[in-house]
């Protein structure tokens, strides 16, 4: 308790008071919504309800304040208006100002504008397994915690499943996969403005065995991949291990790559595909607006290049409504879309899938020969789950979540570390790419935090030739706990004192 | 009904006319197991008893017949002596003889000296997915019916797991992957020889992720890899999708490929890995004697040539005890073995491994960069079952199945298919290789074939330069049926009039 807090007291014996006296009503009620809202201010100021966090519904709090539900209503409206708490549908109300600022944002990336071999460091595999030690505060690994997701009612729904259907379960199933789970995710497409038959589709381990069928199906080793800077390690290591080479586009943190930039470097690299994550880039959590991606897929399409869509995170948008996909303005079959269920319902489960478009014959062959067959089990599990087992909801939860996480993050960050510090403000995902003071070395910072039991992820592991040395990346997919909070204000000191 | 078949009839008449006589009791005895022998020896003659199925047992013959245990022991002992049926330890008799004679086998395979690309035909999809229509009689793909696997078991395990460690089951689960699994599968490598620690595993999906890694791990597109000819479609077609390029060589059908023609190659030609299965392999069903393996593994460590070792079939032996895996013989690390569960336990869980000697830190990296992680609910069923499940009963009795099957097949190919057809004689795994009269072309035996609803994989889908016109392999890992009986006869039809 830092003495500053204000709690909500039953204001019970004020209220009688003022209703003793005969006082007009209406003058009563105005004294009584302004005091309340005044209150629910004072605790959002003192960090009581933070931002992200519900405020106590309208009845419940006319209960607790022995108000009436139309003295609520106005309070809450009142404090509605003034940008403190917002309505959201079916929901109720939660708190919306900023009551700090955050830090500066980062300027837009500026890589080598050259074809490149990809070289990642080798702490990659160290970061990804220090989310299995209990002991380590894991803001490093992009694993969310799996006390977000409805791991009951899926193992639940699995054994049904293997139950009803154990042959079906136990059998192989091959290329283009389990049909139940590609009518599912043909119907889900819709919301990322997709047209897609369930034979549009061919399902796989995982979106990252997704990116290697897409990138085996449209380059050769040597070849050059277009990709975003900075961009997810993983995606590096993928194109480094089949022997390819990138160019890295310049991106803004907002809004993803640059498409002028990218444009030049179509003329001087001889640039044969592009990997992107346009909705909520890992690491940056970007959005390219709609009307840009249009831009981008009628750009490429002029030029025949293939465009691989890392759409991972388009799911985990902040707002109302998820944006749309490049897939969505594809008309020559040249947009390769890979997704999956690992950042949304279940990263163990391995279940992804590409929408391949005129790629289709050459996938279905890659994936035939890469693994055989997707496990029939989770794909028939994760099918039901999506049909019955109250997917929508779950996935509406878990975006408020990641939101108010990646806030709190944002609002830590902004507390605890050294002036000169900036962050990127994402608009979905599970990230925060950190940029720090220009002489901050985020290997040292790594090594430093680890010997305190805190995992990060260093800026140099999301570029091919380890730029991004005084950035890192938080990961925000972890239910705030005291020992984050610990552990984000121990991460400002190493640095501050770097 | 063919009207040749004698059954079982009580004898209690006969048995008690003759006990009311006062002959000598051990001249009867002595006359009633001879007469009960050659009962049984006509059953097997007629086929009513066929090779591989089991001869009643002695309690139940005793009752049947109405003759003392001692006497149906007297009787089995004499059908045994003459080679008509074979004792198992703990689980019976069983119908020895071959009442027929199978067809010669095929001769040594001569494929040309030289390193060559590979192209595999488009034919494979189709006959893999031909597998999936019901109304097709599968003699083409080999995967085992459902009906073999104990499905109910271990839909039951997986419930039970997902139920007890739901957060662990749908967690990721980085490489090497899930630590009770590798243990499992390291102690029931000692079956195979091998000394190894979980810590020599990585699990993958199924063998085909394995040979994938393991190719990539030690050879660049362009290099030339020694397989055996013929060698399985799965794995020409993973080659060729590598860039890979083959030199195949001279293989016995009973017992895999010739050194000597192998020390041959090793100089002519630039050989950077080999690629064998040899222990039944696909589609020979041939396996390399130990004492070959044994020399094999030390020519190569000679000339440091890893030997990538597909034992998919080890545990599928026909006799008593399994063969060993080159990688018993190891002492270099440059055996990278690779197995899965996928022919017997389930092909539907995609759950395999590899023990990569030397490469472990490679291939923990292709694994990542792969597919990320196993599943995690898939290797923790296994895991369980493997403990738990009596998986070491199911291999026993789908050994005996196989064998069974095999055997039952080769008598039909040996009764319908024309003069002029010669078969291997596969000591384990699940398919037949039958030469057909050289001047039949497969594939159009093949496309005839399809139209009468009969799935077959023809020969030139197992060589790289589509050799092995006049082979076709036939899947024996399906129930015997009327209707797979009918099929082989059509075939035979088909082939005669080709």
């Amino acid at each position: 308790m830092d003495g500053r807090r204000v709690y909500f007291v039953p204001n019970k014996m004020l209220n009688q008071d003022l209703a003793a006296h005969t006082a007009s009503q209406l003058d009563l009620e105005s004294r009584l919504y302004k005091q309340l809202a005044l209150r629910i201010s004072e605790l959002v100021e003192h960090g009581t309800l933070r931002p992200g966090e519900r405020v106590p519904s309208v009845r419940k709090c006319s209960a607790q304040q022995d108000v009436s539900v139309a003295t609520v209503m106005q309070a809450y409206r009142l404090l509605e208006s003034r940008g403190i708490i917002e309505a959201r549908p079916q929901s109720g109300y939660y708190v919306k100002a900023r009551r700090w600022s955050p830090p500066p944002e980062p300027a837009m990336t500026k890589p080598a504008p050259r074809a490149v071999k990809v070289r990642v460091s080798d702490l990659v595999l160290q970061v990804i397994k220090a989310c299995r030690d209990p002991g380590v505060v894991k803001l490093g690994a992009t694993f969310p915690s799996p006390e977000l997701f409805p791991t009951w009612q899926l193992s639940r729904t699995t054994a049904a499943v293997g139950r009803r259907y154990p042959a079906a379960a136990q059998s192989y199933d091959p290329p283009p996969g389990n049909s139940a789970l590609r009518l599912q995710v043909a119907r889900r497409a819709m919301e990322a403005g997709c047209t897609l038959a369930p034979d549009d589709i061919i399902t796989t381990f995982g979106a990252t065995e997704a990116l290697n069928l897409c990138l085996r199906a449209v380059a050769k080793p040597g070849d050059v991949i277009a990709i975003e800077s900075p961009t997810f390690f993983g995606i590096l290591q993928i194109i480094q291990s089949l022997g390819m080479r990138v160019c890295e586009i310049p991106t803004f943190p907002r809004h993803g790559v640059c498409l002028d930039e990218l444009e030049a470097r179509l003329k001087s690299c001889r640039i044969k595909a592009c990997l992107f994550t346009l909705n909520f880039s890992n690491p940056l959590g970007s959005c390219m607006p709609d009307e840009k991606k249009k831009r981008l897929v009628k750009m490429l399409a002029e030029r025949q290049i293939p465009l691989i869509e890392d759409d991972l995170s388009g799911n985990l948008a902040f707002g109302e409504k998820r944006p749309k996909a490049a897939k969505a303005f594809d008309q020559d079959g040249l947009v390769l879309m890979c997704d999956s269920f690992s950042k949304t319902l279940s990263p163990g489960y391995r279940v992804g899938w590409v929408a391949p478009g005129r790629f289709r014959e050459r996938i279905e062959f890659l994936k035939f020969v890469n693994t055989s067959a997707t496990a029939s089990l989770t794909q028939m599990a994760v099918a039901e789950f999506l049909q019955n087992g109250g997917y929508d909801h779950h996935l509406r939860r878990i975006r408020r979540f990641y939101a108010s996480h990646v806030e709190r993050m944002t609002e830590a960050v902004s507390r605890y570390f050294p002036e000169g510090t900036r962050a990127t403000r994402p608009a979905g995902g599970m990230c925060l790419w950190v940029e720090l003071p220009s002489h901050v070395d985020s290997l040292a910072v790594y090594e430093r935090a680890m010997a305190s039991k805190i995992s990060i992820a260093p800026g140099p592991l999301f570029s091919a030739k380890q730029k991004y040395r005084n950035f890192i990346r938080l990961n925000c997919g972890n239910p705030w706990s005291e020992a984050v909070e610990q552990a984000v204000k121990r991460l400002g000191e190493i640095i501050a004192s770097s």
